[in-house]
């Protein structure tokens, strides 16, 4: 495979920014996706990163994602936002729901925004890293389409389900926690069908529910639970918590995040936020830099999150590692080629 | 052993009310105490049930637990209700946070309680389920003296830090989630250590990291997070939202709940509650029956904290089944002997 080419981070969004306007994305959205797509490559997730432009784009085009939907944030309590992403792409509406909840969390002390009818939405983490960088404690769940069946069934009935969650620390930053409810990431499941490899035993059930090691039988069947029981009970808080609560479409119902065709996915995502201003003294900053410390005072423990602060300096110093077949796919999207 | 004895549960929260009365706790927290126990022993909850009043009992008389204790809770924010359980008992605590959160979170549609100088809540489900029962959706997470090492460390940093989560279903018992984020629970080590007996691998490490089956070697070291890297970051977001946001006593500084010596163990507790009134149309009640439906509708699925009502049904019916040995035990302690 060619070497990946470095881009600064400005020009490759720019780029990014284009091939989502040629294929029918109004200005504003596609700068709000390119950023986080951009972002998450930086962060060392690029199966949030630029991976995914080819399938949005495709999506965008198909209509199966609005690309010129504009998200709704209606106050629907003193504190409540209730975010309708009328079946755009995420980034637009999660933008919006952020720059209301953070001045609403510091009203209230605690906060909440309901994101309904979306579409994938990446890393979570940056999404409430954006709120701690703001000062506030925050927590988001989200659903995805259907890979993880109730504890005990074979049937996929919640997504990966991931939980994301943030704090802010003075002087540094934030403390960052992201993961899903699966044992192992889908996409390894995908990427060992692509290699022609079987997968490890026990990450995934066959549409029988048995154990099994072929990765298409493991991509008609169900990921493992995280944690097997704990982990599907966990992911069944987040189906009430990002879908029940917030009307969006379940798991179970929700299509698909790759292909073009079908109906929109139509998931949801809860954000919480938490003004840290509610501590009693000597209040949330001393909490937290004598918890960090605690942790980092050990030999081999690393603060959930710390790597994508070394990435970040690497991206901004030598621009972003652009993988060759990536960086064609953009530019022939943006009409470069 | 000689066979349990059936009591009524009237009688038998009325003689646990008079065994923490003679050890010097206040009418009204002792019978929130009471009703927590004899709920908890009923519900199956055993390790949280009437197991535990000898020990606390104990705390009450050397004042690690202070029996005349009044909590205090006050609306610091719109959204938020500052509790100090004032080294008292959790329960009454709970129950008085819980009277406020509940027409607060209807107000809001999200409201936070955060407990601080708290003791051993018990089964967390039995307090999310009274706000479900009361229509709410809740949430809760709580902080327990040291058991769990943070990822990759040897050191117990976190307790066993508890979620619990629950949510209204009409015309039906609460859907309840309540789960500890240790692989298995550390009363099980107890148990093998009392029996004599081994523990099954994986469960625990020593104190220098390693993987142990010697109950002894794995009390003083830490229980294994359930699915092991995830685990540990979902006991950190505990630990942050718990203990650095309530003010609350870390759990790596907080005392033991079973010794009767020390300094109150001071942990924490957030209690969420969100009105499901903010669930745009079909609304809560409609989605949350479907997700019942599908889960419901598969052989072998069981929906969590279903076994509780079979429990109670019984209990109410042929009284509460209580171990030969604590009803000595508690008679003692009233004053019955």
């Amino acid at each position: 495979m060619a070497e990946p080419e470095r881009i600064q981070r400005v020009a490759l969004t720019e780029l990014v920014v284009q091939a989502f306007e040629a294929s029918g994305v109004a200005r504003g959205n596609a700068e709000a996706v390119a950023r986080a797509l951009v972002a998450a490559e930086i962060d060392g997730h690029s199966g949030h990163g630029l991976s995914r432009i080819g399938d949005y784009a495709a999506q965008a085009r198909t209509g199966k994602v609005a690309g010129h939907a504009r998200p709704e944030v209606v106050r629907t309590a003193p504190g409540w936002l209730s975010v309708d992403a009328a079946h755009g792409f995420a980034y637009p509406a999660l933008e919006a729901a952020l720059a209301e909840l953070a001045p609403l969390a510091r009203e209230q002390s605690v906060a909440g925004a309901a994101v309904r009818r979306s579409h994938h939405c990446g890393q979570l983490g940056a999404q409430v890293e954006r709120l701690a960088e703001d000062g506030l404690v925050a927590l988001m769940v989200s659903n995805t389409p259907r890979a993880m069946a109730a504890w005990g069934g074979r049937e996929p009935l919640f997504g990966t389900n991931p939980i994301a969650f943030a704090a802010p620390r003075p002087g540094d930053a934030p403390l960052v926690v992201d993961l899903s409810l699966s044992k192992v990431a889908r996409g390894k499941v995908m990427a060992a069908k692509k290699a022609g490899e079987p997968i490890p035993e026990g990450i995934a059930l066959d549409a029988d529910g048995r154990s099994t090691t072929d990765p298409d039988a493991a991509l008609a069947g169900t990921m493992v639970p995280v944690g097997e029981a704990k982990g599907a009970a966990l992911a069944l808080m987040v189906e009430v918590l990002a879908v029940t609560l917030t009307g969006a479409t379940p798991s179970r119902e929700a299509s698909s995040f790759f292909e073009a065709d079908g109906p929109a996915p139509g998931v949801g995502h809860l954000i919480l936020a938490f003004d840290p201003a509610c501590t009693p003294e000597p209040g949330f900053g001393a909490g937290i830099d004598a918890l960090v410390a605690a942790m980092t005072s050990e030999t081999g423990v690393r603060l959930p999150g710390s790597r994508r602060i070394k990435a970040r300096a690497q991206a901004e110093a030598k621009g972003v590692a652009v993988p060759a077949h990536l960086l064609a796919e953009i530019r022939a999207l943006a009409g470069e080629d």
